[in-house]
């Protein structure tokens, strides 16, 4: 039995930590701290969690607070820029973390300036955090202190891109991603841009060629490739709560068999990656599940292989996968804590 | 005073007819003809038209009955296949028609028999019938007795790339589009699929190198680039009752500049598209409007251009471009009849 | 032509003013004010009605500034305690105010405050201004330079009950309401509450025994009783943009052919009311239309009469509603500038 | 570990079953029949399931296969009039049935006639067979071969009122409840009327003074109030997946501390029932889980009691009582297989 953490244990990201963690047979003691809400009851911010979080009260966010817990694993669900401070601080004070905020999914501190608009904060850490998707990542990523859990719209893309690059099947050129997410994507915010009413009956692409996940998106692919990828990412607001779907389009001169005979080489034992034959993806049905459904379509009319995939983007796209990350690190069965 | 026929008027497409045409200045008589609900009182069917229709009751749509109208002009929101055997009878006894329908779309009955899965029935009419976005197409369609008014996602896409490629902006290579489309592009039907239960919380790619759209689109890009086009087209479905955007890329050499310069030329005096200039369309923008917003953004980085597309469906993707062909051979205001 | 001005045009009622009496033929200048928004472009703010306000510009809501416009009506869609000062200051200057906050339409001094929470500014006015449900209200009315226009609860809620209370069918005790609403009820608010997050998936009761709007409905009922009248009223959030539906609940001794004479009697010539046989009202049916749909079902079982109602909370249930007043005191047909 | 079977597992109900039961701990061997779907593989009907189901396929629902699996409990989640015949046939058979269907829900076959159109096919059963609401059913529940499990609206009706009326509190005369249901109530159904274009944006009672579940909400009031109970009940749609809300008004001189007192007398060991003060239930709240959220309120105004109650239709309404029954009647932890 461990001792595990939630900081920022309030928001959308957190709340699927709270549900995950909550439930999850390994863990003894969970504290759950929010700046913004320490010392009510969790049950009246998050009263979908009432039923597991009995009379418990979220803790502040004070640094000595936090390490005198001494926490066997910390889950930061914090705003980047606020992350990176946290991050190093704890582990630092001996614990592991699995850091769901992009602070140190970047490898290059002037990617991470260009993208976020201001220096990194502990620049010297960004080549020693590995980025995982569990499915993708090295084996030697388990040993890090401190681990960067990707975002809800790379692990969408990464997935169905990164084994067929390093097959060698794509070359990394030419391609263009759509994506479209739920708003709960956006953060649990206050804001007229995410009302009800403004977001109902509205679709609409947003930070075209800018958006941040671009940044980690390109970093990864050229690791896979080898080489510098550049795509042209276009993320869009769907109307619903929940959910995430990209559709990745790529010249390809190859077989569609290549590219099932490659994700199945991956994925075979990985209850994380569902592969579709003559169907596509849909949000539905991975809502609530820990898992991306990956489909494949190769057109011979016009050469292009079209990707889809679609995930939880509070789930495999957020919190879902940093529990399986540490899951996995410990030796546990991947899902553990998950609804299935 | 025109006499004027709607067949087909119960359906989603037929329902926006219905709206426009009953309360346009021009239409003096109005039949509204149904085979599923003849007889039938046409507030009862369409309860949002009450006050627009008072107490019409739908025709048959026998023949006979609908010649003996004497119509000056028949609008055709039937299913494919269906209209062509309408829309020559209508034509020969008369009437203008303009169909809704993808009977007429295309020039070439080999397409459409590849595309639609059976012979045409009348293919000898297929290069005589214009087909008229009518911000893109040539003056002389206005003398056809038979026009062709073009689908919802071809409208979304011909509007922001034709003007580009007739002015060779653009080759028509490497061309990929991403489009989202309300359900009630799927028709009015009694089907699981288009459940609610199984469309909320549902976004999924559909068709993919096959959708019947195709076909229009790259048959109009074709005359536009003068020559072959082949584009990666993938259709998505949204949860929302109304409303499609389209998100297209293309490898670009130019400047930005020149994209709204040759948009602004062509589109100046048009009613029907609106250019956003530093901000993306928004489909809850144009909902309830017969009007196409546009966007273009050049992404240095990569060279690809980005145009996106919000239109409703409904309107400018169905009846009210119909009603807006009308007017205009007419010779009155474009959007006579639209509710702003 | 008259010139005519909309004060908190930027909000969701005003946008529907400025849908009405943009496309209205008998508003000559039309200026639209909003202390938020001055001197921004009404298309940026605005981008659905950007086909009906060509290059206008929000004007500021300085009172100097509205009164030198000479405006022959106002349209007010401010807040409660904003407008009163508003509304008796352009009164006085010449202008006719139709009021659409509830500043006014209370009789009642004390029972403004005590729901209200603060002293009224100008309780002088109270007893003279009237409350104009149209299809309800009394002749004199027209006369009147300031007119209170009703909330979309109580819209929905007197509609069916007034006529019935008038006539003597129901006494006015045990009268039992329960209505729904959609969130744009709420006005346009940057709130975590009214997010789409928040409010997906979301039915839930409020403003239990205290809502405001339960003031003049209580009012209105007793003047159509002759006496006091209490109600339970309760008001719930569903997940929609748009759209109110009311379920009442009353003993009833009568009939049910008595309580359809008594509704077709008075509502036989209005526009603005359909009622039902034999289905209950839809939001759906009535969107984007200035109509209340009615129905009524007597319980033989119990001997409780049970009243639907639906509206659209913008349009019968605020700004049509208002456009609907000004057309009736002009003379002109109801329903000019309202789509159908 | 036991052997478990369900019957018409294809549909919503049944899908929760499904989701429940192949994670719980106590489930040895599970048979997922469905005459729609036999053969099939359950991960391609119920994609969302992909997960916990393996590769299995449907069985047929032939009864002299499903006897053959020797279930020690079957559970039913069919339609009514066909449950009854598969019910006594596999009770007789030697395995328990929890019934989902309202066969068995009634205790007079009169009722039954009356509300469902037909006699029922075994009357003698109907007296042998309790219906359990977990929380409210009497202790000798447990011995019976064959449980009915009650309807969403009932539940939520049921747990609100009965402490009150057991306890004196209420007498049953003058109750009013109003219930609003997301469309999957109504089950998986291909139809135009739950199609998402019909049902977005709508709000609508229907079945009023006619529901079925009318009858057995009466027939279980009656026996806690010790007399017969009439109610005036009025269901509604609204436009969402999941969830039921009720709000009941019921005149009520006594004081709301009585009513919590009842409640919490009752319902403080309950993990299915969660007591709120000062807020009301927010059927978000209950989303995925197997609990009723409940509120009081008191208007001293005008001496009613207002009672909201808010459930996931298809867990606290189905399927997850129906697996809380199980577990209960097995001496479980009461939630065990629910997600939390």
């Amino acid at each position: 039995m461990q001792k595990v953490g939630i900081l920022g244990a309030s928001g959308y990201s957190g709340e699927v930590l709270v549900e995950c963690l909550s439930r999850h047979p390994r863990v003894g003691e969970l504290m759950l701290a929010s700046s913004t809400h320490a010392g009510e009851l969790v049950e009246r911010v998050l009263p979908r969690m009432s039923g597991l979080v009995g009379g418990a009260r979220f803790s502040a966010a004070g640094m000595d607070e936090l390490k005198r817990f001494e926490a066997d694993v910390w889950f930061l669900a914090l705003p980047h820029g606020v992350a990176a401070e946290y991050a190093v601080c704890l582990v630092e004070s001996g614990s592991k973390v699995i850091d769901l905020s992009a602070d140190f999914r970047l490898e290059s501190a002037e990617t991470y300036e260009r993208y976020y608009g201001k220096g990194h904060a502990h620049p010297e850490w960004l080549a020693r955090v590995p980025y995982v998707v569990p499915e993708l990542a090295e084996e030697s990523w388990r040993e890090a202190p401190l681990i960067a859990c990707p975002g809800c719209y790379p692990t969408s893309i990464l997935l169905p891109l990164c084994p067929l690059m390093r097959a060698g099947l794509l070359s990394g050129k030419g391609i263009v991603v759509h994506a479209m997410s739920g708003i709960s994507g956006a953060g649990k915010r206050a804001s007229l841009e995410y009302s009800f009413c403004e977001r109902s009956d509205s679709v609409k692409a947003y930070g075209l060629g800018t958006h941040r996940h671009l940044s980690e998106i390109e970093e990864q692919l050229g690791k896979a490739a080898g080489g510098v990828v550049e795509i042209q990412f276009t993320p869009h607001l769907v109307p619903m709560m929940r959910g995430l779907a990209s559709t990745i389009v790529v010249p390809f001169e190859g077989r569609l068999e290549d590219v099932y005979h490659e994700w199945e080489r991956v994925y075979a034992a990985c209850p994380g990656v569902r592969l579709l034959r003559g169907e596509t993806p849909d949000t539905r049905n991975v809502l609530g599940r820990n898992r991306a459904d990956l489909a494949a379509f190769k057109d011979e009319r016009t050469g292009n292989l079209v990707l889809t995939a679609a995930i939880d983007n509070l789930l495999k796209g957020a919190g879902g996968q940093a529990v399986q990350i540490w899951n996995i690190l410990n030796g546990w069965a991947e899902m553990t804590g998950m609804a299935g």
